[in-house]
């Protein structure tokens, strides 16, 4: 992928130092998470809904019932925003002004096409193993019905930007000097018990894709 | 607070067994976070960014520069829509139709209006206190040039939903028979270490209400 050029709807207007357009930047942070939050527009007003996603090459792709209204509202040809945030860190500053977050972040902008019928399984597969590496191979196939009944969109990354926060806090010069406390308390989103089903059979032990994959112990990394 | 009624925006289309329109579960969730995602348009597109939070009584308060466009966007008269999301597992079914995550969230709509100046500090103090219990009183004073360069708005909650996702992979039936193994991970966001700020005076130490938050050892509880 190239390096994606600022457009006038992703340039920083404010707090430039923070900001990088290069696509090993915002794809980093892409790969890191499935969980986005996409704006678009219903009946001229803003919608925001939070919904998984896998980046694949120069697009991310987003999946849904046939009558999810955000599905059908993005594939009416308007410009969807999508926004990846990860939470790195409180970051508490000498002054109420002065305090943040550290994070990760990216926007992006694009427009919704329907992924046709024949590559739709490849792509939810694809969604499937960025959440769990190596699960979709062990997994029931889907169904002709599972399949009529769910859309995939491709939305290609028109414009992006990332957005990154790092590092202590940014105090005004006069206050360093006092006796505040200031630090970063680091936050992280980790992986905790794993919850076989219930209604699993007793000879069925959790797989290695499994088990690897809570050892890393940290989501969103 | 009183039960907020579904309005159309906010009734549930499909996932009804999943959604709550009473105060108790809608507040616990916003409580529990301080991150949520704003959507609102700009020139006939939509836009999504991360921001800061506190919910008081039945409103949520945002902050930003004075020269920010979410917060001018806002204040122009349209209705927002904020999201708030607290991803809580992964849900690894037997097909990867019935994949899903345990989650809290909410979706919330209203009009922002501007906060007066004699009220900013107020509003200012508490989100700093929702975000780290107790920590207010410990700072620097705001100076005036800082509240003059800050709008703080207040958006009522005119309309919301909750929408929950708890427990087991629901797999079709006839996939509980298999050899598939099925079950949830959970997801957490934790406190990690404490990074003081490299510019601290040797003589101060981290003080109580940071030690206190710091001892929960989660986030978004």
């Amino acid at each position: 992928m190239p390096p994606i050029a600022p457009a006038t709807r992703t340039t920083l207007a404010r707090g430039k130092d923070r900001a990088a357009y290069d696509a090993d930047s915002i794809n980093s942070i892409l790969d890191a998470s499935f969980l986005c939050h996409v704006g678009f527009i219903v009946d001229g007003e803003a919608r925001v809904i939070p919904t998984a996603y896998v980046r694949i090459d120069d697009a991310i792709y987003l999946h849904g019932h046939l009558k999810n209204q955000m599905m059908n509202a993005l594939l009416d040809g308007q410009i969807a925003c999508i926004s990846v945030t990860l939470l790195d860190g409180l970051v508490l500053a000498r002054s109420g002004f002065h305090h943040s977050v550290n994070y990760r972040s990216v926007t992006l902008f694009g427009r919704a096409e329907l992924v046709p019928a024949d590559k739709k399984v490849a792509k939810l597969d694809t969604m499937v193993n960025h959440l769990v590496p190596g699960r979709a191979p062990h997994l029931r196939e889907h169904t002709q019905q599972e399949l009529n009944a769910t859309l995939v969109v491709r939305i290609p990354i028109d414009e992006a930007a990332a957005k990154i926060r790092l590092g202590p806090p940014i105090d005004a010069d006069k206050d360093y000097d006092t006796d505040i406390w200031a630090g970063v308390v680091k936050v992280e989103t980790v992986l905790g018990e794993i919850d076989p089903c219930p209604r699993l059979k007793d000879t069925v032990q959790a797989p290695e894709h499994v088990l690897k994959f809570h050892e890393q112990g940290k989501l969103f990394q």
